[in-house]
Parts: C-alpha cells; structure tokens; sequence
C-alpha cells in the first residue's frame, strides 16, 4: 500500500484528534474574533492550501458574513509593495510551515498591526512563529508528497474557526460527525473503479460550485499531480462562460456536488454535457446527484452542505489514487517534486 | 477574415477612443474616491472579466496599495447570505451588462451603501442601470463569441481608474502610448505562426506571474474557447507546487511575461521545463524573454511591466486565433457557446 492511500486511510481518526486537541486554541481565537471583529480576512496560501482559503471565502462569507480575499504573494514579496490590510485578520496556511511567500504575508501583516493566524502541520515553523496564534493540525508527518490530511485537517480547523466566531449548536453536532463520514467515505474505496476509467488522461474537466468549487481545484490538482492528467477545474458558471466549448463526444468531466441550493445548476449541467455525448462522472454527497447509477459514487454522510468538501475531497483523493495505480504511477512521488516547494 | 481577427485588429482606436471618451468620468470617480477612500475593492465578474479582476488586484495592489477581493457571486444568489462589505467598493465587470449574478452583486452591495462601479459595454445595461457610477468602454458592439476588444478596454478602465486615484505623470504617459503599443502587437501577427504548431493540442499549460497571471488565464481560456485546446494557467509558484507533475517530455508550455521583479522566475521555470525536453514557447514584451528565438515571439513595447497585459493579451489573442485557423476551427462561433451567457 502505498504512503499516499495509508494518509488517506488516516483521516477519520485525524479528524476526530484535531476536533478535540485544537478545540481549546480555536475557541480562544474564536472568543478574541467575537471581542473585536476583524473588517474581513485575507489568506495566504499555496496549491492544496490555497483551495482551503477557497473553501472558507465560502464558508466565512456565509456563515461568518465575513469578505474573505485571497493573497496576491507577489505584491508581499517581488514587487515589495504589500495592500494596506486595514483591520483584517489574515490567516497563513501551510502544512510545511515553510513556504517563505506566505510567511512573508502573515510577516507583513504583523507589521501593519493585524490579528494573524497559521493553520500549519509543523507548530514550530517558520509560519507558526511569524504568526500571533496558531492551529495546529497535529496530523502527524505528512509523507506522501500528494496532500491528504493535512487537506481536510485545513478544512476542519477553518470549519471549527467559523463554528467558535459563530456558534451554532446545530453546526456543531454536524463538526462531531465528521470523523465518522469520513470513515464512511473511506468505504466507497472500492466504487470508486467504477469511475477510474473515465479519467485516464489526457485531460478532465472537473466541475462544482460554490462550497464545493474548492472541491473540484483540489480533485482537478490531485488528479494532476498524481495521475498526470491535466485536469482543470472550474465553477459551473464560468465553465458556461466560455470554456464549455473544449467538451466534444467522449470528454471526461467530473461533477462533484450535494443537495442545496446550487445542485440545479449541476443537474442542468449534467443534462447539456450528456446531449453532447460527454463521459459525465459524479462524486455525490447527499440525496442522488443528477447522474445514473453507474456513472455516480454516492454516499450520504448526512453532513451539511457546508461540510461535504471534506467527505467529498476524501472520494477524490481515493479515485485520484486509483486512476494513479490503473495508469501505474507511484502515488507517492510524482515525477518533478519535493514535499515541501520553497517559492518566494 | 474572421470577426474575431476583425475585432483583434480595431484594439488600437478602441483604446484610443477610450483613454479620450472615458477621461472625465474616471477622473470624477477618482476625485469621489479620493474623497473618501474605500477600504477596499470586491470585484464581481465571470469569464475574461474575470481575468480583467485578476489584473486589479496586482494593478490596485501595487499602485494603490488597496486589498481587491473577487467576488463569490453564489454567495449573493444561490445561497442568499452575502457577506458584509464594510466600506468597499465595489466594481460589477461585465462585456454585455446582462450577467444576473454580477448585477446582484452590484445591487447587494448598494443595499448595504457602498459606492458601487460597473464597468461595462452597454452603458444601458441591467449592470450599468444597477451601478452608481459607470465606466462605458464604448468599443463598438462586439460580434464575435470569445471577447477581445472588450477584454483590454477593461483592463484599460482599471489602469485609467487606478491612475485617476493616484495620479503619477510618468504612468499617465505609459496609458498614452498604449494605443500605439497595442498597434505593434499586432505587427506581430505573422511571426505567431512559429509558436502554434506547438499549441494545437490535445492539452496545454500557460504560466505567468504577477501582474501577468491574468494574461495567462486569459490566454488559457482564449485558447479553449477558440481551439478546444485544454490549456490551464498558473502563477509560476502555484505550477511549482504540485502541477508540475503533469509535464513530460514535448509537453507544450506557453510562458507569459516581460521584465520586471517576476521575470526571474520566468527564466527558472523556463529553464526546469527545458531540462524536462518540454516544448516551451513565449510570448515577452521587454527586453528579451528567458527562451531562443525560434520559440519567442518578442516584443518591445516600450511599456512598463504594469499595461503589458494588455500588450500580451493582443499576442495571446492573435496566437489563439492563428491556432484555431491551423486547426480549421471558425472562432467567431465556438461550438455550444452564445455570446451572452446568463448564469445566477
């Protein structure tokens, strides 16, 4: 078994570690939010981290009210011309702790007088010391070069963050689940065959929207650089926009949802691309997805819409794996990387 | 010839009508928001405007050191929770004017009594109607389905909106030469055809960073729109970080840039690719690029590193339509596209 599928295999119990060890950090940040409310939030990450920071633009925007900016990097570091950050509070995440771009960020921050946060595996990194407070994800090692649980580790610490800014007691019954669907989305492992050989490359198309549009950038990434199927992710809406004209009879596109308040829009989607012939796929969480049985994995977690990422992020990891030992690709080590990547 | 390479080609007056017809509005918004400075901006817009945002946040980041966030228009829609918007401005980008979900961002931001700005073609439009103020680009009415003309009299707006806010005659007189740059972009047409055999497809990867990433997106997106290549952009630091992977030998990557702070990165990455046996092309406005002559096509513009986007976007759009040509496709109807695309 590969480092990969045993981090994968980790993360219900993951989970269930982060939700009581980083409880008493998180509440304190939580408490110190609620006492002088930040004007919104900037984070500052990179590939898997960055589709955390996506994931809580979503999350913070409607649960918390809060804006939530991504960071552009390279004002902080190349062109040395940083935005004024006025009372934001910005969060750096990072499993390594390293990556000297969003050190720089949160670095920066500080000296314009924000609150800052890192949500880092190593509690004694750079990141973690630059930063005000820090949520450690406690993972243990992260060895694969592909991310896995630090992934939904960064989701659920930003899941537990909005939950101690807001709470919510119905909310935070469904944070109690989640070790528990995640064990539940590790039983599809075997499903998921059914979907690998659509998506033996060239290329993909993987689809979501809102909550789960950081979904699709992390499936798309991990298809990418564990499978070397260029996949690109896009929401829905902007897929319309132009880009649905690459689709022609036979493309693969990944759809990747749960019932709410965008699932129409995948089923419409889901309708136009099957009048164009598309090998249409689907990774559902909830009530069934648009898709017909054979094409669909479908679990029911019973989390809410704001919380299938996580389970749904787990189905793409187990599909990226198995695309990755259909095409005899060592998960572990894609070709061309290091664990940690040092950009500036 | 097509209305595509029609619309290409008028670049050069539409931004010189542009920088004449729009002068006095954008200095009257300017004024107001010097007046009263914003916060920040949230940006609303889908597909190329969306680029045209990517390049504000770099643009109103480094010259105006003010934090831009693009909008997430599902949370105004579909979910009905917006988050609160503080004192920002907010900018609503949309060719026709007709988007529903960039107006309901615009008009939700009204609602809580921002100063609101559309940007946009149709000074008649839903958007413009929503807006307090508006920047009309007045291009001509744009025919063809993947957007050209509109794309860099919006880029344009933000710089002349930019230099309205803070005003520096050394920038003022780079917006002047624009026209006359845009001009020798497309002198460039004919030497383009070296750099599309490389592109034809099934897949393709577009890097840039900083100011240019938004070039990058936008050329990727041109490219699939017009010639059903895959082509999927990356700030440089982002494709180090994980995608990397996907590249083997003959892969086709374009490098987007001009010399700056970032170019150096542009040079490395040029360099690993190289090393890898990838099929790299670029397209560089500056001094020369990090790549031989043969895969280059060059320019010298004479524009600082700030409005080569514009620049770039011209050699982008005039690659992708030598492409689609090689490839027998008419881009002015790409298939399974309308050019008005009404997502919520």
């Amino acid at each position: 078994v590969s480092r990969f599928r045993e981090e994968i295999g980790e993360q219900p119990s993951v989970a269930g570690r982060l939700l009581l060890g980083a409880g008493p950090a998180v509440e304190a940040i939580g408490a110190r939010l609620r006492a002088s409310p930040p004007t919104g939030f900037l984070i500052a990450a990179r590939g898997s981290s960055d589709h955390a920071a996506l994931y809580a633009k979503y999350l913070f925007g409607s649960r918390n009210r809060a804006l939530v900016s991504l960071a552009a990097p390279s004002l902080f570091t190349h062109y040395g011309r940083p935005p004024r950050l006025g009372g934001a509070c910005v969060i750096g995440i990072s499993q390594s702790g390293a990556s000297p771009d969003v050190v720089a960020v949160v670095e920066e921050a500080r000296r314009q007088g924000c609150l800052t946060i890192a949500i880092t595996n190593e509690a004694g990194s750079l990141l973690a010391r630059a930063a005000d407070l820090v949520i450690a994800l406690e993972t243990g090692p992260e060895r694969s070069v592909p991310a896995s649980k630090t992934y939904t580790a960064s989701l659920l610490a930003l899941a537990m963050l909005s939950q101690a800014i807001d709470p919510d007691p119905k909310f935070g019954a469904a944070l109690a689940r989640v070790p528990r669907a995640l064990a539940a989305a590790l039983e599809a492992d075997q499903e998921l065959d059914r979907l690998a050989p659509a998506l033996l490359g060239p290329r993909a198309v993987v689809l979501g929207r809102g909550f789960n549009l950081s979904t699709a950038e992390e499936i798309a990434l991990k298809l990418t650089e564990t499978s070397y199927v260029l996949a690109r992710a896009w929401s829905v809406a902007d897929f319309e926009h132009g880009p649905i004209a690459v689709v022609d009879a036979g493309f693969p596109v990944l759809l990747v949802g749960s019932p709410g308040p965008v699932a129409a829009d995948l089923t419409e989607i889901a309708e136009r691309l099957a009048a164009y012939s598309c090998r249409v796929v689907g990774l559902f969480d909830g009530a069934a997805g648009p898709l017909g049985a054979d094409a669909t994995v479908h679990l029911s977690s019973g989390l809410p819409e704001e919380l299938t990422p996580l389970t749904l992020a787990v189905l793409g990891q187990l599909l990226a794996h198995r695309v990755a030992l259909a095409l005899k690709i060592d998960p572990d080590h894609p070709r061309a990387l290091d664990k940690v990547t040092r950009t500036w």
